[in-house]
């Protein structure tokens, strides 16, 4: 089996493990896959043999023989159900664990994504400043639920599992902001996750092409 | 084998089949299961009862026995994997049905919720009409680019599958708008969806409930 992902010739965060590759790699790193990495430019997201295989020309994309996918919660859903280590045996407990994996890009993100669109995307617009602080207090809602529901346990619900490892990454992205540290325990949490030996493989292979480059534009 | 979705008692789209219990509702008859349901108010989902089924304090989730699920991507996954009905046999075209789950889900369905956020939660604000076509603009990009995926097909995916399921749901929040009619091709796919004996049936369940029932404030 081959197996081949794609990421970004030179990623937006200068190597923070910020771009959605990252998941995709630490999920391989914690079934214990090897992969190859066809880094891809921004330019080249959009042409036609990218978008064959991803219909947004967006990263990363997951080649496994004659199998393409895209969506990083597909590609981490679908390594984590053919391989071990990403999910529970018990049946309803894997249900749950697949719950908090939709839960993370479906019910955290997108207010952490809004705040991206907020900064950057219309950092110029007039509204930019006023509506900032209506951004940050939707995404504070999303993470004092969160928080609630963590409690003082060390993952979501029972053992590390593919739920854990994007809810993570999801928070992740919360770090530069600040938000992230007014919620100890959930900053705690990203800890844990980052101290995993696969998280760490993960992030220095990403490193290794982002970090050291010059950032794009 | 008892199953007991939640759905508003009141939906704010006053009979629609907007509220997110039409999908799983959907998804149940699909896969000919019989459902109860229990209906929740706005205050009641917000205590500590239904927080317990569901931390971020939404509708619809699902209870199976001893299984409780949130999320109703999780929820129609959950269906789809046990049930004959919404995912094909061969397993590579199962893992792409399934990234066209979270291709709904996580890169059609953001812009089209923040279409709400402009539209009704900002709606006061000073920033609000000149917001507008940014948002929609946004939601044009991601139709063009799945109507080019789509092309003349009549799935996205070889045969009728949950990840269609999802897409056509999300579809239908931009019909209000206009903006689905924008592109005939996605019309015409959503409208194949809602001509689903399955649908028709979950739709005119939550109609029983929702149509006739005087819209909440």
């Amino acid at each position: 089996m081959t197996i081949t992902i794609t990421a970004f010739e030179r990623s937006p965060d200068g190597g923070k493990g910020l771009a959605r590759d990252t998941r995709v790699r630490w999920a391989l790193e914690e079934v214990g896959l090897a992969y190859d990495v066809r880094l891809v430019s921004f330019r080249a997201m959009k042409e036609p043999a990218h978008l064959a295989l991803h219909p947004f020309g967006q990263i990363p994309t997951y080649e496994e023989d004659d199998l393409v996918l895209f969506e990083t919660g597909a590609i981490v859903l679908h390594l984590a159900q053919r391989h071990s280590g990403l999910l529970p045996g018990d049946a309803n407990a894997r249900a749950r664990a697949i719950a908090w994996t939709f839960a993370a890009l479906n019910s955290v993100e997108p207010p952490v994504l809004d705040l991206v669109t907020a900064k950057i995307v219309e950092r110029d617009q007039p509204w930019a400043q006023d509506r900032l602080p209506l951004v940050i207090d939707r995404i504070r809602q999303r993470l004092v639920q969160l928080a609630a529901r963590l409690g003082d346990a060390e993952w979501l619900d029972g053992a590390f599992s593919a739920g854990d490892l994007m809810m993570a990454s999801v928070l992740l992205r919360l770090r530069p902001s600040g938000i992230l540290s007014e919620f100890p325990s959930l900053a705690a949490y990203v800890a844990r996750g980052e101290a995993r030996p696969a998280y760490q493989r993960a992030f220095a292979a990403q490193w290794a092409i982002n970090g050291a480059a010059p950032q794009a534009g």
